[in-house]
């Protein structure tokens, strides 16, 4: 605990953090992730810029008091993490250790048949330079990844850049206040009053640690929260509640920044691109046309904290932005000096100055990863399991074995299989029937499927099939070691 | 929690288990080990007998709130375990499951080139039938292990039956008061009075969860405190300390029962093995001698709570026992029925009755086999890994790495070797002399040590040498793949 507590980031994970007293009644941490950790054993070990580079990596279980866990494997509240942590004498050795460990994931990922998108991403609280995370896309992903299809530009939502639509600046008209009786989104809104979305502006309420803050936003655009997080240097952001809305005072459905300053008011850009804007007029059923800031009000802050949307356009090439929904399988980040400098992990340079050591880390979420191979390979039967990743290569099915012959030769060639180093499974049970087997063969996935049945067995052969095909081949049986392995060689 | 409440091992635990809240403040258990929960998971499983048996496996994590945690990978507060389950119908069924085990257990440990003990062990306040422990002997170990060179009789010492010497029983004499200043120890009584140890009794002052207990064993034996936890039934047993001896009004160093009441006495059955015992006079610097049970004092259980000691007798075969020290690195237990009736974990038999499963748990130290099989198998220079739990199978050193003629060649072979299935670390460090290369070789133990140098590869060879062999050999670069898989397979 006291490590977290000297990079405060006991109170940045906040109730994510899983926590205890020992029989001493000294606070500890179950560790979600392992920077303090990491940095502390390097601290003791390297000494002086000779010492490095060094990359560490550990496969470990994590815990993390997660608010709503899902979806099987993919967000639990303790899972496998392969992690890996490197330090540098500086951002130029850091970018090398950097690219040199994205391409060792994505080889990694792409072993495991897991075909990722790498997206930059947002480097959160700590702040590092950069930061990628691998997603793997699927409709069921919580994350949104925009990528666009003229340049290959790829970024996680909460990172991504977009040129939003433009539009002309009118000249100012005088605010006017009209009747808007049941409307209360900008959708109905704009219907109302025949403008589009974009010639409103949204206000959003949020709870950002300890206070309700004011956003307001161009109305055809969405609050990227991470920016919005980002910020407000806040450790637990999320939406206003109805009860803490109106205990601000607030009237959602109609409230704008228009005489409101007794809560922080934040706002993006977009409220200059246009103008003469239809906003709240925070009164019941009632909006105003022609807002304009400053005119008209006031924030305590303008700073970019729109989403990138589908439909805008790509800041590279001025293509149209593209979505998809994906789950994070990886994510590597530049950390830069903050646990170092936090924690007191330096070396001598080589004129005999203590400089902080330059850090990034590197994750792979074990278990999600062999959840998302799943999502990725299997058919109505089963699972298809990728043979880097595959349990065992082959399942050896005993057909009737009770006769001897059969259970002697299956015997045989299990061991064999064994000797010759392929991980086998052995459907050794006398009491399934060949269905039974069959199915539970196709079902667990394994790469190549074995049968030794009295019938084959009579004629010499063995029966072998890949999981990903239909059609089995006779194999005669002192080939069978040679011929799984050839087909494994093939992949 | 709940699962550890319905069993009440929460409180037979009690300090070792670390707890801890949620976000939503509901109690949880770090898991110190997984019957509750695999039990739990079987109920849901298991309808019938036909379902049975069963046997289930996992390598985990376990945590375990240590007092004292000690000896690097022997004794820690989170731990790697391979642990295995069996769920059988009777006890007859469970009797096959343990014995398959066994035997699975001690492939295991010769594989990995430690050579354990298996021995008779107490099965705990579970109170299963059968419980073994395999120990590594070692002088650094915490355990006793009683074994007996006649016939092979082997049992850690908190369960190890053995005769102690007997004596006999002498015609009482009347109690007498006698002077001993200054003495505190049984040894310094006899020394004093001139009589064996035997002819004393031995007062021992036990803290058992909330009370103070006297314990009465024969001057020359000592406590099994296992026995006597067990006799107690009682969470937490330990020495009482010299402020709980004085609370209770006893007289350290010259205690006995003699007209105690207000404490619970408890004693073993040697105080009949003998008697006229020197025994405390519950007054400092005086004993009595010639006391005698019940004649002069009163015991509230007397039970067998002595501890088998090198030198006491087989109970099988008449021999004199030995004691050697071990290391704990396996447990198994035959569970009975503990765990599925406090769980309600049952099948339907042949005749459709509601049966509770009868459970075995069976469970390796896995990073205690690591720390094990180090202390067994190194010398002076570093670790020499058995080659079935080397991290790698081959150390690859390149000498002189910016000759590019020996980068080629030490790279090429790598991935020769690695594609030939045999793990290979490799040693491309461009900057560290050729005896730093070998010791750090030496330290890390892998099994075969390669080395490319410009000499020898002028000759077309390359260095090859077992690490448990000073002698290394020359051979083909050509060749040396083929040779390192024969070495591997002589093992």
């Amino acid at each position: 605990m006291e490590l977290w507590e000297q990079t405060n980031r006991a109170a940045a994970f906040g109730d994510n953090l899983f926590s205890l007293e020992d029989r001493r009644g000294r606070p500890m941490v179950i560790a979600p992730t392992h920077e303090e950790v990491i940095t502390n054993v390097v601290k003791s070990n390297v000494q002086s810029y000779r010492d490095l580079p060094v990359i560490l990596y550990q496969m470990q279980t994590k815990f993390r008091d997660e608010p709503r866990p899902r979806a099987g494997l993919v967000r639990v509240r303790e899972f496998t993490m392969k992690d890996a942590y490197s330090f540098d004498t500086d951002e130029d050795a850091l970018d090398v250790s950097y690219q040199a460990m994205a391409q060792a994931y994505r080889n990694v990922f792409r072993r495991c048949s897991v075909p990722v998108l790498m997206a930059e991403a947002d480097s959160g609280a700590i702040g590092g330079k950069d930061s990628h995370e691998f997603l793997l896309p699927t409709h069921t992903g919580e994350d949104t990844v925009i990528t666009c299809p003229g340049c290959g530009y790829t970024a996680n939502a909460e990172k991504a850049a977009g040129v939003y639509p433009t539009q002309d600046i009118p000249d100012p008209l005088p605010l006017e206040a009209v009747s808007t009786p049941g409307i209360k989104t900008i959708a109905g809104l704009a219907d109302f009053l025949g403008v589009t979305e974009s010639q409103t502006l949204k206000a959003v309420f949020y709870h950002a640690d300890d206070e309700v803050v004011f956003v307001t936003i161009r109305g055809d655009l969405e609050v990227n929260e991470v920016k919005l997080k980002n910020a407000l240097h806040c450790n637990d952001l999320r939406l206003a509640d109805d009860d803490e809305v109106a205990a601000a005072g607030l009237v959602a459905g109609s409230a704008s920044a228009i005489g409101i300053s007794n809560i922080r008011r934040i706002a993006d850009p977009s409220i200059h691109n246009g103008g003469n804007f239809v906003v709240g007029a925070n009164q019941p059923d009632t909006h105003y046309r022609n807002a304009n800031h400053p005119r008209d009000f006031e924030t305590d802050l303008l700073t970019d904290i729109a989403l990138a949307q589908p439909g805008h356009l790509c800041t590279v090439c001025g293509s149209e932005l593209q979505a998809t929904r994906g789950v994070e399988v990886g994510h590597i980040f530049k950390l830069g000096t903050f646990f170092s400098e936090a924690l007191g992990a330096n070396y001598l340079d080589q004129d005999g100055q203590h400089q902080p050591i330059v850090m990034g880390c590197y994750g792979i979420g074990v278990s999600r990863v062999l959840a998302a191979a799943i999502e990725q390979n299997h058919d109505e039967n089963g699972i298809i399991f990728p043979s880097p990743i595959a349990p065992y290569q082959v399942y050896l099915v005993g057909l009737n074995m009770s006769d001897e012959s059969v259970a002697a030769a299956a015997t045989k060639l299990y061991d064999q299989l064994w000797a010759a180093g392929v991980e086998t499974l052995f459907d050794d049970r006398e009491d399934a029937a060949a269905g039974v087997k069959f199915n539970d063969a196709d079902l667990i996935g394994l790469p190549l499927r074995l049968v030794v049945s009295p019938r084959n067995l009579r004629q010499g052969m063995v029966e072998v099939r890949r999981r990903t095909e239909s059609e089995a081949q006779m194999v005669a049986v002192e080939s069978v070691v040679d011929t799984v392995r050839n087909l494994q060689l093939e992949g």
